[in-house]
């Protein structure tokens, strides 16, 4: 093997994500690959449906995984459903919402974005009273804010929009295999993750699922989806029905992978998986404080995942994540945005979020402060 | 591991893709994650885009592989180069050509074609005709047709163009790591390839190479890139220069594999690697011939990673595929469009194109007949 290959180092993943990755789903990858027509590949492709579907608590038949990352499954979402015109709502708080906005701005959108200060929640009252003053086709949040660590009310917004015909697109990037998603109940239509945060599979593959409202939609559209690759009224024909029809070659070794990763996550169990996750989230939490060092965001607002922490007055923020990497090879997260240099991100995502990890990780900060 | 995974039979890949995997590319699948902003794994990137560079024949500074499979590297040539009401000339005889109208003409290109019967090659004396009629922004071909087993003369249609502000894009999906491809000597602007062919890396990247006129085109666009995953102008900023900036997650393992796909290429040697595929090829044909069946394209346009031979009166397509696939662990392929039920697709492709595997196939076709 090339030498730059033979000595990657092992590095703990405590950033935004990448996360820790499983032994066997290292093994998985390296399965022997098959045809992305052949039948065994396609029982492993309906027991990822399957298992994606647990995930999100949906009945969903369109519940695939997209052969990109998790900002390819946020462009599936936005280029099936936007048409040009649509009056679509974004509740920013942080990197990711302003990126649906550009994302949706490139489509032909019409976007309005109602704006939360960076590491506060969206705030229900304000998304109703902008609902009641115009009508929109798309209502778009982020579940888990990666870039601050904010959870956003997804449910009590999704309650908003009983009734009404506005489509309602969440983005569990960083939220799912972490904390409950519960789609169906929520009322979301259009969802997408990311595999490299709590599903603890390496990046590459974007799971999404559409409600029958959506698929309506897209079954509807004026247009034909701008944008081939990413075209669900075609690519649901690869991953449903009795026979299969070749739309693009799938990234057979990942979707090993990621089949491997769920099976993890479900054979733990969803709510010990979600218990695991606030354990060692609120040993770090208590670790950090012992530290002297402040956590950005309030309590009831905390994702167990994802934890902005203060930078202290006189640390060198490059300084401190270098010492991290080079000295006790731990990776965490610098600040974005307007929280550069002022906030790290300490990831506690999937295979990450255990106490060894949080021990060593608390262990190398006070050295390295 | 999950049952599934554990149990993949060891399939001798001689479809249109994916082609048998070297041992090392594997392992390197399964080296430990690295962060897709850390220093070791930025090398590695470096290394990727020299290596790709040698495989185009380029100096093109944005040389790169994108996060989705080879459709995916047709989406980002089309959806940078093109501008609403562009007149684009496509030369369609197969499959991949004709999935260039559609994705041309989802972007809002006035598209043209000139249709050659599948099987043979494109002629260039009805490209000149057509060129010296009207105007085009782009002229957009298939060098190695899957869907056919053609090779179309690109070096003699890029000709046609010196001296012409028409860029030229190029589908190098099945040639390249196959075949010479050489885009600086050939006016090539735009070029897109596959992982999952010759550089027998697993599927689910696409390297790319833009000259600089397509990248002068690309930042004197009058409206962004209507896809935020796709842009390369922002794409660059984390591939090229000192400070890379952050666009989408890398997928890290990916690149791995093909890292080491291109070290295995360049280590045999290019002219080595083409001699062994026409070898390989040359060895095929004789043997289906021996069997008394024809191929569908005549020599001088064959190419020896894609053979399309034409299935005998009497014998029962699926019937043939599945007794390869089951009893013998091989899978070929089947025709597509007008070709389906008329040919097989025979490849041998990168780590394929060996002796034994040529063998092992001519020996379990005579036996399934």
């Amino acid at each position: 093997m090339h030498e730059q290959l033979e000595n990657i180092d092992e590095i703990l993943l405590m950033g935004p994500g990448p996360s820790c990755i499983a032994p066997s789903v290292y093994s998985a990858l390296s399965q022997p690959t098959l045809g992305h027509m052949d039948s065994d590949f396609i029982s492993i492709m309906d027991t990822i449906k399957e298992n994606l579907r647990v995930l999100f608590q949906t009945d969903n038949r369109l519940t695939v995984p997209m052969s990109g990352t998790g900002s390819a499954g946020m462009e599936t979402c936005f280029v099936n459903l936007v048409e040009t015109g649509d009056n679509v709502l974004i509740l920013v708080n942080g990197v990711f919402a302003q990126r649906m906005t550009d994302v949706a701005s490139r489509l032909g959108a019409n976007v309005d974005t109602i704006e939360f200060e960076w590491g506060t929640p969206v705030v229900t009252d304000q998304v109703r009273d902008q609902l009641s003053k115009k009508d929109y086709q798309l209502l778009c949040v982020v579940h888990a804010e990666t870039s601050t660590g904010v959870c956003n009310p997804v449910e009590e917004i999704g309650q908003l929009l009983a009734g009404s015909d506005t489509l309602y697109i969440v983005d569990t990037v960083t939220s799912l295999g972490g904390i409950p998603v519960k789609i169906d109940t929520w009322g979301v239509d259009a969802v997408y993750s990311g595999t490299q945060k709590c599903l603890s599979c390496p990046p590459g593959l974007a799971p999404i699922s559409f409600s029958e409202r959506a698929i309506e939609k897209l079954q509807n559209r004026k247009n034909k989806v701008p944008n081939w690759y990413l075209d669900l009224s075609m690519i649901i024909n690869y991953w449903e029905g009795k026979k299969r029809a070749y739309h693009h070659t799938a990234p057979v070794n990942m979707l090993y992978g990621l089949c491997e990763a769920l099976n993890l996550i479900l054979e733990e169990g969803l709510d010990t998986v979600f218990a695991r996750h606030k354990k060692y989230h609120e040993a770090l939490v208590k670790g950090i404080e012992n530290l002297g060092l402040d956590m950005l965001v309030d309590p009831g607002s905390r994702l167990p995942m994802l934890n902005a922490v203060k930078i202290p007055d006189g640390a060198d923020d490059a300084a401190v994540r270098n010492a991290l990497r080079k000295e006790h090879k731990i990776e965490i997260g610098a600040g974005l945005g307007p929280l550069a240099g002022k906030v790290w991100r300490i990831g506690l995502m999937g295979h990450t979020a255990r106490e060894e990890n949080v021990d060593r990780f608390l262990n190398a900060l006070g050295k390295s402060l």
